[in-house]
């Protein structure tokens, strides 16, 4: 099904992609429409203002930015419009393992939030922004609690077959 | 007015209880009504659980979810909502500068995100509270327009104040 | 010979086996049973729940419980028993450097302690428990007098071949 | 009631001491006898190997051993002993915010562990000791069930005071 | 004298300004004029981009630009100039002890730098921007070669009262 | 074209010409000549004081100087010349993660400031100078007014090409 | 007595003068001379050069050097001297936590060591000293064997009295 | 020629031995005999103390130490002897990047002072070893001054190489 909700998805650069197109696979489970685009803070600042502020009138729910090192896309967008903005620290190269980008996006001040996941946690980034639409949006709250209990038989299945092998 | 929108508020002590109410300061600016609780994942985990798997049938749209040092509340409320979970690291007294708190909460494993907002970021979690809740009521939107407007003018008032200053 | 004693070996991901199992090597080296369980804090809670408040039940005497970033398990466990909960940082792929699993496992509140051991010290984790249950079980404290001996000597012979080696 | 246990508690300097006597008032609530001793790990080892090597003798179950900066004492006190060693990271002046404490202790090499709780944790020291013995102890097993459902009192106690508060 | 350069001084909030003003004080002692602003990269981005733009227009050389936590400001002016932008790193009440704020500046990706000083290091701001005018503007230059010979006969001068009062 | 401006390039070892020749191909691109040395703070500091004092007199505008752990090169290169000292922090072998690097550039004391770049950030640096030159070098500012403009497009064409991939 | 050995102590800053003559009065108690100079190495290179590579016609047997944030002052003394120096790193206003002290001082490269204490170590620097001087000098060797025997007895006392208070 | 001084060279593990062999190596340069042990503080504490203790007499000079994680052998050496001890920082496998060892060995309390080298930086801690025997034995000191000036000669042979390609 479609939910007629949709995500939008920014990076700051395209070697971010493999990690946050996880964002986007989850998100269709849920039944979301995704946009996918890369535009850079710092590269094409004016391109991310006109992104962002063009979001409500694209039909975005929420958006997921995902950056590393100085990550400033996520505390950028959230700048320009009052939609939600999840921020995915990406621990890139020459990053100070992760620490820089979780608390470049972490740490905004007062009046400007970002929802921050964890280092590189594209997935959450999708199931956050599933979460948030799904508030008011009963198909999607419905496909996250299937989500959960799919994802609790899942370690309910390892826990099992570990317990097997102890006793065989 | 009031937008019959509701959100939870839970912390893990007393002691977070000034820092945490700027969270139902400004949600209620957003006429957004409130549930303030003081829970905590350890101490009393069951009443968490009923806490959190309850949060929907009470009319709560996002639960926000205060806590310092091994700060796990926030997740473990996570774990039992399909609801989104903003978590407040805090920064107290023992804490290591509060990036214990930070990690304890942001780190979360996939599957079940965490909202992350700065340390002892109180009001921006009731601000992205609010925001999650906008997507879908427009009540809530404006609102939320309306105070980026507020504190844009604010901040435009120092500036001019300094500037004045600067050439009198 | 068995000592009659069990330790509850709890980790978040199937992931974290292969570290979390050198705990189970050695405390069947003591002679002490163990039951290795896969359970999540954040994806089956009520399971977590059911396993800590029926350990002391199942004649468990201590838990071991493992996870990396958001390291939750240790404490969520600690939440429903008396009995002395050990965790086990794991250093996993997106943690920033083991770092936040040793402080989300450490830094627990007032009143509900974890006996954190080093990042990735499952050895450790399981000679812990040992000791613990030791205070009380003269077999396993003539075991872990034994092993102490044993270890002393390995470290003297690869002493004495450096040695040997230095004069030769 | 005396449960006739003993948990020897040491500290490497006499500047430690307003903490670390959390630990001798919470174990005494669990009726276990303590021994207080100030001895570090650099200025007086001889004497600390003593303390060490005598403690079973003295009838002690469990050591708290307290020290900040590069805190060795606990790993000192763990080399001598077939006890669980149970170590409190201080925060002290010159220290990095506990961290240098903390990561002393934690990180104790294959073979020897400690039981690392939180920055300034005395208190939940005393508790970890008594969980240990509780093991085998049927007395201060049940004082551990007490103070836990005291402890969940206490919280649900300001729980219902905040919710007063709000509707009245 | 008037150097006729020109430093533009912007910082996030007003709060940051006790320690930003340090800038002005130095320049000023190098004979290159000032406007000092406040605007926030997230409170007013259009107004950022607009001071940024038009910071060539209005004569000026450099910019420096202070903030603290997720300090996004200074790489924010940064994306829209060709000009040299120098960041302040701001240790603000609930930043990690400067660490977020030095990060969040210093981090820049590839193609947009941000010349970054010690953290609250508004005075060094002030010289390094006097410095990149010195290249081309001689007055400055002298001025400069001055400031050095002065503070290290400060220096040499506390050198000496020290000297005579250990042999007197 | 040449502008007639010269930046020198100082590193601490020859393992860290690899990283650092990115600011020599970028200023190139710039048109701005280049001299390249090799000079250790600690193993050469009469030469390093006699590069540094000398640079001006070569008609040098700018100075990047790259080092890794205790990075002193930068500062001790600022120490000598009242040019703008530019430093790149090394994530060498034995780093701490390039942590050290960047706190042993960016804290320079009051008076002598290091425009510190991003760990391993080469290129910015490269960049950075060119900046600096470019305040009173017309050639040069309208070098850097293109260059911005090449990756704002190289961004736009990344963003052009995944839009397609996702509608094709 | 008097040992006829000499240490020589430097520090960057008039305000590091207070921790760091405790250094010197340690010293005095093992009747090693000092010579105390302020002099940092970045506001007067020349004068600690100078001051360093005159150290052993002055009849100086080890230098302490002390500094904070980018201490920079006893990697450059060792550059010009074959005398071990001792570094100092100091907590100091805008210091990260000592972190970027301690780091600037200890990470030095291959071939040029500089001998840390900790963070405001001036106490255990100056008895580092003594030890290095200790090594051919008999009467500073049997001094810091009295002052190991004296500091053990203060700690006994220390544990003596609260032994006391406990059974009293 | 040989020296006739002795340095004393421990590790906590047979793993540490490729790196700690650099002190080794370089001590061998200097004509200063070593001896090289395998000795860990916690598995083989008495062997430590009888090997720190019997070091004078054994006519040991100076003691390195290395180890990693809770690195605590350089400490429990130093709290045996009145000899000045070396501590090298080594980055292990399971070590939080070297930053666990750095300060369980660096931050030693008042009165025991450890002199700590950089992470894995057993080369010059046989340089500081070299020296502290230096300070009263003219054969090392030459040595020394001859190694500072072969050193020198390598840089620049590294700077000649790199000019001569930029201008061939």
């Amino acid at each position: 099904f479609m939910s007629q909700a949709k995500v939008a998805i920014i990076m700051g650069s395209k070697s971010d992609l493999e990690i946050v197109k996880q964002a986007q696979v989850v998100l269709e489970e849920f039944g979301i429409e995704t946009e996918m685009r890369i535009l850079s803070a710092h590269r094409c600042p004016e391109e991310v203002a006109e992104f962002s502020k063009g979001a409500i009138d694209r039909g975005v729910s929420a958006i997921i930015a995902a950056a590393g090192g100085a990550a400033h896309l996520p505390g950028v967008v959230a700048a320009f419009t009052r939609l939600p903005v999840i921020g995915i620290p990406i621990k890139s190269a020459h990053s100070i393992d992760g620490l820089d980008s979780m608390l470049s996006i972490a740490q905004m001040p007062s009046g400007v939030p970002v929802a921050t996941v964890a280092v590189d946690g594209a997935k959450n980034a999708g199931i956050l922004a599933a979460q948030m639409i799904g508030i008011a949006n009963s198909d999607v709250a419905q496909a996250l609690v299937d989500f959960k209990a799919n994802q609790n038989k899942k370690v309910l299945s390892d826990d099992a077959s570990i317990q097997e092998k102890a006793y065989s």
